[in-house]
Order: structure tokens, then C-alpha cells, then sequence
């Protein structure tokens, strides 16, 4: 644990200083008033980074799977139909945690690579014409395989088809890091997490929900007590948590909201678009190409890069920490071996991003791979420099 | 938040200053092998402290409450009967818990301020042949009444009945501070959190699973994905979570087990008992009583004070923490308005601890009680001074 | 190294959480125009805590003992006439570096718990009528003895004598903590460090030069290089320091003083007195002694306290530290083994300070004098509860 | 600030997440014997890193610039003689202060970007047949060129010329970094301090004195207190200094030094050549040439690197923190705006090191330079990737 070099995982990102610092805060009383002015300005800032005027908010101790089990549990009823698409490992653990609850899921098998098919929702919507399909869920961005969805699109969709489904967005790699709309798309629930855009470590699930959502919530009977919304929103109202809260990380999370919102959502989506650019520049210049099938699918937030065929691509990933102490990410599922990932989210200037395009390079030329060293690097400098970042640093 | 007052709340208790600055760690690759030098460490740690040779350990990123859900969904079936007694607002709170899950509880109410009713629960199980009740539910310490039960007792009444419910015992605010004996006592399912005798932030729950409760959780059928132990021992059977780690947090929790288990877990109860006793001799000095009923009941790690009719004891509490930026614990529940309590565990010295019974007589008399200033303090010198601590340093 | 319980030393003080933080900052590039930002707030905020409208401030990287060398090297000559008084280890101390120093010192012997003779000094200033003495040297709060001084009285003398020696202030643990004026007073040298009422880590001499001074040093001829004032004046104009900065240290400078003026200079200066008073009405109970000779000369930031005879004072300390890991100070010089001391300034509240009073209590118990447990923390109890602080609190 | 991007300046170095934590320490009493357990470990550890087994070590809370006034002022008396070379910056600073410390210094004009003139010395020596030359200064490396002299040739010259005088080396930005031989060489008094291969904050000078050195100081007349030595000795004996020490500093250099002894000095010197062995493999990649006239003289903690006629190298530095909030060093003295320098010394990694290699490419082209981007990176990356660490990593 030397904690020399950035890493490039695809989550839990680097970390600013000041939002350690600020995580790394000595007990206080989480039942007195104190606690309050650190609630109530996290829970108007979640809801300003998710471009929302009246989504309730509600953080729970626990992680991104657990904001999707907290989704399922506040608004279903065991065999309630729900509409998925699997293109992904994430997507896939959604739907396998559905119908480990009981769920009747109808499964949109979609190449790894692609994104979100709206149209297949369509389709299946306007099928449904006893809106047996109680929720449509939707991955915004597919933390395995670096694909974007369009999820206005799905929106479209579903008022297309006329349905009253709900809309379920699990925005755990894409929220404060990449557009994100609440109340454009109609989103009901959106799901993320503290150690993603947020910058934080991982241990919050962090949900918005609609005024459906919620009242939707009041009869689902799907068992719940830990993640019950209610539960939750009473202690809220207390400034309180119904259980005892994680005092540190939400200080944490609300100096990070705090920058997030200085700096400005359109120029932290800015920010992590160059950055991103920086890096899939290099993949190309190093002749390789992404997992995502299309420029329009390209997640800014991680690149799952396709290695040669009959290469193990999770050999570059063991490499890079054994030989160079830098992370990167493996590939998961079905391109488990095909693909790494390089994360490019967080707190991650062009400067570091720089350093792991190198260390890429001289993984992939020390594993045997026909790549010239400095060829990515210096395409991305390039970009970068004529590119000029108008706010590429976050304050600290 | 000046913090630099000691907070005298039942959990989350001062931290060590090295335990805090473990968890402030930077950001590494949790699916490196390097967290399973973290993790590995925190389950057979948590395994001693448990006094367990073969518990099985799960931690996940939650609190006390969901370290509860964990252990009923891992192990019963919607309309399965549990056992409890209710005499406090934890275990009102864990038999809500189970009725909102589904689960049939036989209740046997006990006046706060008692411990369990260990010849009830034997007569409750004797008499029920079929055995239909799967689960016996015991909380160790009642944190909202300073009320420690008899764990050993409970197993006797078990065993005494010839029955094979499941013993499941909420040690959230006794294990690592007062005996607590997994093995000895029959088990089958300890739950605990971070914030209270592991001196850490909240935002682990942490659990022990006898060989028998993780046989059970094969065929338990109360849905659960974040909480489900097997996908969770998956993950640990590759250095992993199945999602992200709370990796700060854990590599907290393996320098506070490092902390106590150096110290030794008899010394650590002796610490606590000594600290304890200074308090309790302080409130006899002053007049008032205890909540707890008698004195083998007197919990070691808070201390629920009466005070005298026609006084709101939640006045203290608020005074305390406005005038003197001071925390103590409010009573809950049935006791609301007529105990405060504070907490004596944790990173605490009879030093620190003499400022916090010095504040609370300031707050009485301010509040016109009729105490006399210095006096429990008096009496709690006295104690300590003729009462060595061997241990009352927590190495940092 | 447990960092459970309060410091009572005459400094270092306890550092508020925040100035810690502050301080703990990872490298910058000091030549940099961050630095800057950094730099002229901290001298424009000490100018503020002196009092001052014209004073320049000078901040060098070591403690108070290289502020009196920096004040001496700076105006004085080998050979050159100093008048000084001696009634404590800290005066003896600067007199002693006087006089490694080629100066000749006219020392005023002064019984340990007097304050300066500001008559004597007018005597001998009147008699001087050759104006010989080029320097008048003033210790504003003995740390040994704990007693002020009345500089102003010392300013009184030298006008009444129409003597235009200097006058330098040794300020070391009194400013940022008692009242101090240095225009009123017309101080021309004050000397002061970080670890005081600055409630830094030590590190930092921190020097208020008047213009005469400044005017002086440029044809003072004593060898100077790290403490040269023009050195360090030139590197300020240019946002640096003549070598490598503390920077992370006068980055908790910059927020201390932003707390310190923030809170209002006078509600520091009561906040110091009340916890001092304090301290010394629990001195009364207890019925010692103050080596202070009368209340006038009673320091708000340190009480040296007399045992009785035949008692070694030292024995509490060293006990209190054994037994309850509790810094108290022991006596120096001509008190030593006679008086202990509390420190009593910096981050403080009354909460913690009765922790270290009942501290002193057992240990003086245990060490068998005479003294009633409970007796001390009572009467400070009842001071501070009828003395409400409109201020007690750092905000951090 | 915003602390992403590592520093690439000669000092303050990057520093360990560990050590930062070290330095970052609640207050404790210095005059305790915790204080001693700090202490003796950093003289000791010191001794080490200087490759001595007798030298007197010395800790004070100040620079190297304080360092060389302490190595003046306990050797030497007004008007001794003192041979030195002026090759630099740091070189041309320590004569001056002795200029002004009133000594007699023979200055051996050099050229920048050589190393000390060893023959020249022996000259001198030799024709100083009465011995008046008290002391030889020699910078070993040459901070404002990255010059590294041979010592061994000056202790060779002084041996030859039968000279007795003390010979005093400056290794502010060697010591720790680079081979250095206390006893081996015939160092008299070393100098380094906190910032450089020790990888702490600015705040500590530390030296090495010789038993002659010791010897000498008793005799030596420089006034001097807070300097001086018999008092600092006399300080330790006691475990303490003989004024407020810098403890959390101290209790970082303890740990720095536990870091740096385990990996072994061999292997630090052999991490520190080969981070600096890749950036001057960059340098000749981009076709430009080191200040350093030939490479026996090349030092691995700082390179300087001349631009093209006609181009401000400062540019390059003020354009790097404008646009790319990255450090590098200006050029200093006579080679200001000839040179910009890359600092790699300290807690630096491979990876890190191409990021700032990248970074000068960046800011070169778009100030017009011709270099190729990408270049001198994938000249490091190839010289890096074949030429492994075994120990490029610092244990945190």
C-alpha cells in the first residue's frame, strides 16, 4: 500500500484531499442538531447533481447494490413483472437480484457492447397491454463493457408504448460524472453510489425517487426494513437517520457536492468528457479498439478496451500491479480476458490520466503486444494540450 | 463541531487517533490481493473477539440493523416463529423487524429495566413439542436501558427444553467491550456493528455464523441479495466482496482488532468494568438510580439514570449539548423523559470520563436538581484511584 | 502515545482538529503563487492579534527561543547595553542568550512570582543618561512562574525616563491569549511562537517588528544569515521565504488566525480568563498556594501552583503522567520541585479543564497530601456554570 | 490547491502517505519520556543513513540554511578562514553566509554545471603551509545544477595537501537519496534537512559532526544560542531539546527513516539513479542537453535542463502550473531562464515520473519548442520497463 501512484479503476476513484479530510472526522453526537446541517445540505445537493426540482433523496449506509435493492424493495410486490435489458455484468446482477426476490423479469438479451435497445422496449411495452410490467429498469452506463445508454430514448419508449411503468436507472458510474437528467427523462428511481463521481469511498447508496415512486412505495410489499424509504424519510424529517448514520462520509459527501456544484455540473461533465477523449485517442492510436460498439455508446467514465485476439487481457491488469503498482480493471463476464478497463472518472486531472496510458503501454510492450511506446501517450498530449481544459483542476 | 469535548453517547464512541487515521486511507484496487491483507485479518480478529474457534465471520458495509436483517433473511421463511422479549427499544426494534418480514413472534414482554426472562423462554420452548419456533432472538445488552441479560441462561433455557431453535444474539453494543462468549454460550448468530467496542465510525455490520445457522441459510427462503452470506463467502474465497468493500473502514476495524486483541480481551472487559464502575458509584453518589433493575443486570457499557419525577431527564441531554457542547443519550421509548444515559465505552479513560460525569452535574443543578457538585465526581475519584487500571491505556 | 486525554502543559495546547488538518497538507510547490496566498494573510492576521496597524511581521522556521535570537541579532551590536529583569526560567533564559551573545546586560533580580520592577526599570532608564541602554527587554507572562507583567507600565517607565531604548516584548505565551497591544504599548520587538495560543504544533518563531526596529536592523552588526530580517522582508515581497518554508504550518497558521479573529480577539482574551479563573478558585478550595505573588500578576494561560514544603511538586507530574497519562508541567529553576503547573490556554474548554482538576486532585491524594477529592473540580464547577461563556467554544 | 498532480521540484518532495500521518500528531509533552522514544530513534536512524557509527547527530527545528549557520557558529571564530567553490546557487548562499558571519572565505570561482574542483582545493591546501584555513565547504550536490561533486576527492585533497582543516559538506539534496560516506569520506560536520530524501515537510535542519567537529565546537566563538550544539546535546541527555521541539516532525522523520533503512540505502540509491536515469534519457530523446557539463557529474535528485538559445525556461515552469498545475524548479542565479529543472527525488514512482516527463513535452510544444511529444516518454518508458525495480516502491 504505497498509495504513490492514481489508480484507474473504474471505482473507487482518487480521492481529493479535502474530501478525505472531511470523511476523516472524529465522532459527533449523530442525534444532535449538528447532524442535521450535515443531512439536509447532502440531500438538496444529490438532488441539484441529479437535475431534479422535487426528487426525494434518501442515502443509506451500504453500496450501489444495495441502492438496487432498496429500488426493487420500496416498489414491488413478489412476481410483479419487470422489463430489463442484459448487455452488461451489471445489468445482468440487476436482473439476477430481481428474480432472487421473487421477480417475474422479461430479459432483453443484448450484445456486450451495445447499448440499451429502446426500440425492443418499445415493442414489449406496447405489447403489454394490461401493464403487466410493472418496472423498466435501465443501466445508464455499463461499468463492464464502457457503454453509454441512451436513456431518454427509453423515456421515449415508454411513453411511445403508453405504459405506467416505472423507470429504474442504476446511474452508479454515470451520476456526477456524466449527464444525467432526473426530471427530463422521467426517471422514477435512480440508483448511485459515494465512491464513483462522488469521489468518496465506497458505503453510501445514494437514491433519488419520484413522487410515483414514492407513492408506489406505500404498498409495495416486498420485505424491507434496512432500506425501507419510509423508515428513512421519518428520520430525515428528525434530522436523523432511523439507525445510526454514517456521519463521516456524508461530511464528506457534502464538501464533494459542494465542489461538484462550485465547479458546475456542464463542466464537470466537460471535465470527464476530456479526459475520456484523452484515452480512447490513445486507444487508437495504439490500433486497438473499444468494447462499446460505437462512438455514441462511449462511456466517460471507464474505457473497456479490447485486446488481440488469443492475448489474456487480464494479464496487462496483473502486470500493471504487480510490475508498476498502478490498478487498471479486468474484464468481467463475457469479455472477461478480452477486454481491461482504464477508469477515467473522479478526481483524475490530464496529467495523471497521462501516466496510465504509459504504464499501459509499457504493460502491454512488456507482455509481447505490437504496440510503440509513446504513441498513446503522445496522442493523447495532443488532444490534451490543444484542448484546453477550462476547468480541469478541482478545487481543493 | 469544535470536537474537543469527549462525546459520553452509547455509540459511535471516541475513536483512537490511529484507528481513525487507518481508516483515512487512499484509494487502492479492492480487487487487488492487497485487500484481502485487510480482509483476512478482520474476519479471524473478529473470529477471537467473538471467543469463537470456527464462526464463520460476515462484515457488511451497513450498521447494527442491517447486521439484524442479515441474520433473519439469511435463515427463516416468511411466517416461520421466532422467539424474543421485548424489554427495550433495540429488541422492540429487531421483533418490529421481524414482523415486517413476515416472520410470526411470539413476544414476551418484559418490563425495561429487566433482562431477558430466561425461565420464560424455557417454559415458551417446552412447551412448543413441534418445534415450530426456528429462531430464539436475545439482545445481549439493551442499549436503551443500560440492561445487560444473561446469554448463558438463555442457552440453558435451550437446552433445558431440548429445543433446536437457532440462537441469534444482538451484541451491538457488548461485543468487544463486556464477555460475550460464541462458542460457550451456543450461538448460532452474533450481530454487531463497527461503532461501539471496535471504536470506529459507524458503517460495518459484522456477524458470526455457527457451522448450524449457515447450514440453515442453504434453504432459507426470505429474499436477500445485499445481505445473502453466500454470495458474500464467495467473495471472501477470492479476497473480494461481491460488490465494493468498505475498504477504509475495514482496514480500521483490522488495526482496532490488533488494538484489543494486544491488549487482551479480559483486559479490554476489565477497562470497561472499571469505567463502568466509576459511573455507577457517581450516580449512587448523587442520589439517583439506575434504569437497570439490579446490579448484575448493570450494563459496562451505558448507563441508563433515573431521574426524579416531574423531570424531563431529555433536558439534561439538550443542555448538556448547548451549554456545554457535551453529548450524552436521551431515553427512548417507554423511558423517554425519564432516564438519560450515557455511554461508557470505547476509547475512554476514567480521566475523560470524570469531565463527563463533571458536565452532567453541572447540567443538574443548572437544571435546579438537587445535587451537589463534585460529589459523584468525589465518589468516582475515589474509585479510580484505588482502583488501578493494569490497562486503562488504549495503546495508539 | 494513547492521544486519550487533554494536555495541560504550558504548551504545546491542544490543536483544534481543523488547524491540525490545516497544518497536514501534501506538498506544494512553495515558490509558487499558492504560497502567497498563504503567506500574506498569515502576516496580515498576526498584525491583527498584536494589535498593531504598522507592525511588520516575520515568521521563521523555529520556536521562540530563535524569535529572542531574531530580536537580538537584528538591533544590537557586540557590546551593546541591554537592561532586562530576571524573575523566572524564561527571562533568565533570554538574558542568558544576551549575554553568549556579547551583550551587557543590566539584570534587575526579581523574586520568582514578582512581576517586572517597571520602577526600578524607570530608576535605572533615568539614570542612564547617556542613553547606553539600547534595549529594554520585557517578559510578558513568565511560563515558569505563571505571572504577568504590565508592559504598559514598562512603556510608562521608559517615557517618564524619555529613554529611547527599544522595547521588546517576549510574548511567548501570552499573545493570541491575554491581552496584548502592541501599538498602545509602543512595543517595538514582539515575540511569539506557533505551539501557544496559536494552538499550532511547534515550529514557527513569529516575530512584530515597529518601524524604529526595522530601522534599527540595518546597521545592527551581529551576525545573522537564517534569522536576517531584510533576507526574510525581500523573500516576502516576492510571495517566498530566503530558503524552504513551513508551509504547512503556516497553513495552519492561516486558519488559526482566521479562528481566532473570527471568535473576536477580546472573547479569546475571556475565554482564556474564565478557564483560568477557574483553575484558580479550584487552586483556593483545594487550599494552595499560586507561586504568582498577588492577583494583579495571576497569568490566564498558566498557574504555577506551590506544595507544600517539604513536598516535591515534581512527584504530581510525573505521577499524573504514570497513572492517568496526564501532562501537567513541572516547576523550572528556582521553583523546581516547589510548584507544578497546569497550562490552562489554547484549545480548552471548561469540560476538559475539570478533567485535568480532578486529575490533580487524585494525583495529589494519592501522593498524600491533604487535599478533599472533589473539592477543586466543585468550585470550578460552580465558576463556570454561573459564568456562562458567550464564547467557550472554538468553532472548528 | 489541489493536490492531484505530484510535485516534480528539487524539494519539498512528494511525500508518503504514512509519514504525512506521522508528522500529523496530536500534541503530547515534550519533557515526557514519549518524547525520547522519538528522539533517540532519529538520531540513531540518522547515524545510519550518514553511514557513520560515531558522528554526534544534531536536530533542529529549522532549514538547511539554519544547518549551515549551525555548522558555522559551533566551529568557527570572526575572521577564521574558509576555503570554498562557488558553483551554484546553494554553494554561492553558504559563502555568502559566511561573508556575513564575518569569516575570510577563499572562493574558488567554477563554472555552473561543474563539480567541485578537487585538484584546485589540494592547491590551496597545500600552499596554506600555516594551517589558516579552518574549514573546507563543499556542496556535494549542487541543487541549482544538478551537479554532484566528488567528496572522497576533497577528503583526498585535503589528505594529500596534509591539511588539518574541518571539512564541512552540504548534502542538503543528497543525504538519503544519494551515496553519502560520513566516516568513510572524513565528513566533519554534514547538513541536511527534512525536505529532500526524507521526504517530510520543511522544518528540520539535521547534522552530522565529527568528534574533531564536537572537539572544535567548544572553542568556537560565532555567537550563537538557539544553534548551538553543547546545548542541544545537553537537550538529549535529557531526552528533550532545550526549547520546544518539533515533535510531530520528528515523529515523521522516525518513521521516514524505519522506511528508508528497511528498503536498504543501496536500494534507495539505486531507485533514486534509476527515476533519474529515465529522465535524462528523456532530455537526450528531446535533443537537449543537462546543465551538468559531463555525466560523472549528473546527480539523481535534480536535473537541470538547458533550453535553446533565446527561450526563457522559465516559461516552462510558470506555463506548467498555469495550465497543467504541475510543479517543475526555475533556474536560479546564473543559469536564470537558461534552465528549467525536474526534481525526482523523494517518494517518486516511474509512473509519476512520466507524468511529469509528458507534462514538460506539453508545455515545450506549446511554447513553441521543437520536441517531439511523446519522445522523451517513450525513451524513459523503454529505459524503465527494461531495467526493472527491485525496489521502486516505497513501503507505506
Amino acid at each position: 500500500m504505497s498509495f504513490q501512484n492514481p489508480v484507474f479503476i473504474p471505482g473507487p476513484t482518487n480521492m481529493p484531499e479535502a474530501v478525505r479530510q472531511a470523511c476523516y472526522m472524529p465522532t459527533i453526537d449523530h442525534r444532535s442538531p449538528t447532524f442535521g446541517k450535515i443531512l439536509h445540505p447532502c440531500l438538496d445537493g444529490v438532488r441539484k447533481v441529479l437535475k431534479s426540482d422535487s426528487a426525494k433523496i434518501f442515502i443509506f449506509p451500504s453500496t450501489g447494490t444495495g441502492g438496487w435493492e432498496t429500488a426493487l424493495s420500496n416498489s414491488l410486490n413478489s412476481g410483479d413483472k419487470v422489463l430489463a435489458a442484459r448487455n452488461g455484468m451489471f445489468s445482468h446482477r440487476w436482473i439476477d437480484m430481481c428474480q432472487r426476490h421473487g421477480l417475474n423479469v422479461t430479459v432483453v438479451e443484448t450484445p456486450w457492447g451495445q447499448g440499451l435497445p429502446a426500440d425492443k422496449y418499445e415493442a414489449i411495452l406496447t405489447a403489454d397491454t394490461n401493464h403487466e410490467i410493472k418496472v423498466v429498469l435501465a443501466t445508464h452506463n455499463e461499468t463492464a463493457t464502457g457503454v453509454k445508454s441512451d436513456i431518454a430514448a427509453v423515456r421515449r419508449a415508454l411513453d411511445a408504448a403508453g405504459h405506467p411503468a416505472l423507470l429504474f436507472v442504476d446511474g452508479v458510474s454515470s451520476i456526477a460524472s456524466m449527464d444525467f437528467r432526473f426530471d427530463e427523462w422521467g426517471v422514477d428511481i435512480a440508483v448511485t453510489g459515494s465512491q464513483k463521481g462522488f469521489m468518496l469511498p465506497a458505503g453510501l447508496a445514494i437514491l433519488g425517487f419520484s413522487d410515483k415512486a414514492v407513492a408506489t412505495s406505500r404498498t409495495a410489499t416486498l420485505p424491507r426494513t434496512f432500506f425501507d424509504i419510509a423508515d428513512m424519510q421519518k428520520g430525515y424529517d428528525a434530522n436523523a437517520f432511523p439507525y445510526t448514520p454514517p456521519v463521516g462520509l456524508m461530511n464528506g459527501l457534502k464538501l464533494s457536492l459542494d465542489m461538484l456544484l462550485d465547479e458546475g455540473l456542464e463542466n464537470v461533465i466537460a471535465r470527464h468528457h476530456r479526459i475520456a477523449e484523452g484515452v480512447r485517442i490513445a486507444v487508437a492510436a495504439w490500433g486497438l479498439e473499444l468494447c462499446a460498439a460505437s462512438p455514441d455508446l462511449y462511456s466517460d467514465t471507464v474505457s473497456a478496451i479490447r485486446t488481440p485476439e488469443g492475448f489474456n487481457a487480464t494479464d496487462i491488469v496483473t502486470h500493471a500491479a504487480n510490475t508498476y503498482d498502478v490498478a487498471f480493471g479486468v474484464g468481467l463476464g463475457e469479455v472477461a480476458g478480452k477486454v481491461f478497463r482504464i477508469g477515467h472518472l473522479g478526481s483524475l486531472t490530464d496529467v495523471m490520466m497521462l501516466s496510465g496510458l504509459a504504464t499501459a503501454e509499457m504493460c502491454m510492450v512488456d507482455l509481447g503486444l505490437d504496440i510503440k511506446l509513446g504513441s498513446g501517450v503522445a496522442a493523447a498530449q495532443e488532444y490534451y494540450r490543444t484542448n484546453p481544459a477550462t476547468a480541469i483542476k478541482i478545487a481543493a
